[in-house]
């Protein structure tokens, strides 16, 4: 079975496969243009006389609940990254499989982190085929130089929940990480020892899955609630003494960045939200963990603090800035789809208005809308971005996949998004004439903030027009080009070979992007 | 096409049909029998591209809404009871459908109130072919005497649930009053003008079925949240001045009981918990909105103030009484399927231990378990008991099928399922030799409770044995039956016709009894 053949080129003009690990896949057709005519999944029913009667499923180990799940060669398995760098759990299922000689698993996380290294020797030994999911770090690279059996896949948060929901994906069994359950499999990331927030993103696994497994270090009493996953989706429970490690749990960059540059963007984002006129009351908006990002919002507070405004809701990724503004009133509600820091996770455990939402909710495409598209504006970061304003940020201009794609695709269809990004780093310039990989195609990139300018898409006329007479440097992408490359030099193509090594999946299950081998 | 055809018997000794409607059933094949071997629902993907991009969904009326969804001869219409007698909608919808010159279309509400009755000239003219949900009242009585043109389809709150996620009952169009909702459809029961409680029956509803209207007499700024029914799920928002009548909203019997003979009943079911060692610290139960339930839960309180212990969670019909309850700290949760009453209604929107819960949650018997299994104890009326055990709540002893069905064939799961039961009502003795329709099987039946005395199923050797030293009047069930019978005479039996006007599917999708029509 080849990773990815017959090649064509799509309405990106990028050149993709249309087998992918066997399968037939849809090239990229442009945006909006691709309609579903396919019905959904259609998941095995199971009853109750299959299941105690007296709710008890707590098996003894997760390899016992593994066999019982019936583990074999070829199966899909599915994990959830809220436990971020401090994850014990897909290590363990790896291992566990290696134990029991099993063979060519695709696993099938929301996202891999650095402490997932391990893995490589089980790709490398066959009992993982590939993976499909965000590749960053080791992994990415360990792909970028064609060393994994099977194709990369990468699907937005989005596009991995509607990879599932239309029946792209099957999975065999999911195992989840809970940091509290209870006998049942009720179960949460609020309560328990090692509390890491929504487990949002594994609502859809433990639905669709055919077993579903919830792992915890904290069970509790009959009902855990609130049952973010519910007992009535789960086959076995197993409890453990540790599933993750409590210090890399939390993670992420919950700290507003001191970098004087990376202030001016925000700061810019925040007088370009004001000028174009989305600043406004009842507003709603996301804004994510980065450094840039929590500036972003430190701006925008500052500015709703002083016209005396507030938001009817924030969408987090969420941090204790976000929880500040709820407490002070300068928005309605908190949803959260990952929670950085242990403020933000007391408060969606303690205040009703810091929801926990799912990935149907707020990304998914295949529904009959989403809440990002109804959001006024998005404040994201990207690897790369080009004159036509498409955007990458999977890998770097030398080629290298290496970090994850999380919901950035997604948050392309909000009212305003815009990419905020350094005009170089390591003097290499973020602004090229062509993407390395094309993640978010340039029609929905909306604005490109730098340090050095803003640039907004000759197509949002309205956009242009609002901020005309505002203060803010706008400029032309091509000449904000022309000064980075000035300044940078124009850095040497990437060296890349024909072989593919990953894709890149579009929002609507088509194919946008091949990733190549990194040549040595 | 015959209503019913190819009668066979089922293993409960009940001649049921194996065609209804046209459509083949399978006969009930004894508790535990029945296992499912196809998969589940695949519903029709939509796209956001189908979507408004500002998600503006509303249109200028019901009629608008219901031509859009495409209305058409033969479709399957869906709504829910949550307005109880005081709903509007379901009229409205049918109404319009003579206007539009529909014919045939299914009616599958969660149950039907007295306040549809309207409804008996749609079915008489063929705008509606025939009812699939709970024929009470009018519509029971119209049933019952063969006036339908199809056979009625009585299912439990549970079945209907299963009905839809089987694959089993094709909703093409669901119309979901919500009494507050936001214009991309995110809706709930308990903001607006005329709150009422959850939404939760018509969560799957709004998932499954092809079209989704969302119908509101309050519509707020997005985001409604709690979205019950999440906007991502529906395709039409209609904002009317009215959709039901404030005084009926929140009906349902919300006081104790003075009787003094139902008083009694409830004592005894208070202290047979309390003699078999169920009312202990931690407990979960269940117990609705009827004049002796309350009584029970005045009792149970009382114990277990008395005791100084507290349950776990208790689920409701919620009213004041189990607001209470919490509210003393005597509950760590409410689990809230329907409410009663405006005290309930504030406590589910304010107070974030009160908690609304979905179908599949607690009665779905196609899932990996559920909370109705997992109860230590539910109390129950039903219209007719037998020696055997068995169960009726749809028939009177007349055989008119005048009673909803609501999740009584849900709550035989339970740990202790408890029948309260006056002996006699109307000099009519309530304990036959064989229920008029069966509607749960005597082996899920674990004790009635009358005011004259306590008859514990012979299978539940443990509860006869735990409670065998108690003060309690545990009796034969025959010696009690032949005391009644002194009393009231023994009835004639009713007069009923060999044709079938309605059957009741048992939990699992089988079909467990025939109801036949009514000689006049």
């Amino acid at each position: 079975m080849k990773k990815a053949d017959k090649f064509v080129m799509n309405a990106a003009g990028r050149i993709v496969p249309t087998i992918i690990n066997g399968k037939k896949v849809t090239p990229f057709m442009g945006v909006n243009k691709y309609r579903p005519t396919h019905k959904g999944i259609a998941t095995r029913i199971p009853t109750c006389i299959d299941y105690p009667k007296d709710g008890n499923k707590i098996v003894e180990s997760l390899k016992e609940a593994l066999i019982k799940s019936g583990l074999k060669d070829g199966m899909t398995i599915s994990t959830h990254h809220h436990y971020r760098n401090g994850d014990y759990v897909a290590n363990m299922i790896f291992d566990i499989a290696a134990e029991l000689g099993i063979k060519d698993l695709r696993w099938f996380p929301s996202a891999a982190f650095p402490c997932h290294a391990p893995i490589i020797e089980h790709l490398k030994s066959g009992v993982v085929h590939h993976i499909e999911g965000s590749l960053n770090g080791h992994l990415g690279d360990f792909c970028s130089h064609g060393k994994m059996k099977g194709l990369g896949y990468l699907r937005s948060h989005g596009g991995r929940y509607r990879a599932i929901a239309d029946g792209e994906v099957h999975i065999d069994i999911a195992v989840i990480a809970a940091s509290a359950a209870d006998m049942t499999g009720n179960a949460n990331g609020v309560l328990g020892k090692h509390p890491f927030g929504p487990v949002s993103f594994s609502r859809t696994d433990a639905k669709n899955a055919d077993r579903t497994i919830i792992v915890t270090d904290s069970l509790i009493d009959f009902p855990c609630y609130p049952w973010e996953i519910m007992g009535n989706d789960v086959d076995f429970v197993v409890a453990l003494d540790e599933i993750g490690d409590p210090q890399k749990i939390v993670s992420g960059t919950t700290r507003i960045t001191k970098s004087p540059d990376r202030l001016l963007i925000a700061e810019y984002c925040a007088k370009f939200v004001e000028a174009a006129g989305i600043l406004k009351d009842g507003m709603n908006f996301q804004a994510g963990a980065g450094g840039t990002s929590l500036a972003f919002v430190h701006f925008i507070k500052e500015m709703m603090l002083e016209k005396g405004i507030k938001a009817r809701s924030v969408v987090g990724g969420s941090t204790k800035f976000l929880v500040d503004m709820m407490e002070e009133g300068l928005t309605d509600y908190i949803f959260d789809g990952q929670t950085f820091g242990l403020e933000a996770i007391s408060s969606l455990r303690d205040n009703p208005n810091h929801i926990p939402i799912g990935i149907f909710e707020i990304y998914d495409f295949h529904a009959k809308g989403n809440i990002a598209r109804m959001l006024d504006v998005i404040v994201l970061g990207s690897t790369e971005v080009d004159v036509n304003f498409n955007a990458n940020c999977v890998s770097h201009s030398d080629g290298r996949m290496l970090h994850g794609i999380g919901g950035f695709q997604n948050c392309m269809l909000a009212k305003c998004t815009i990419l905020a990004v350094p005009s170089f780093r390591d003097r290499i310039p973020v602004i090229k004439d062509e993407v390395t990989t094309l993640v978010a195609p340039g029609e929905l990139v909306d604005v490109i903030i730098t340090e050095r300018g803003i640039a907004i898409n000759p197509r949002r006329k309205d956009l242009i027009e609002a901020t005309k007479n505002s203060s803010l440097p706008i400029r032309d992408i091509k000449d904000l080009k022309k000064e980075i490359d000035q300044i940078c030099g124009i850095p040497a193509k990437p060296k890349l070979s024909d072989e593919a090594v990953a894709v890149v999946e579009w929002i609507d299950g088509t194919i946008l992007d091949t990733i190549r081998k990194v040549k040595k």
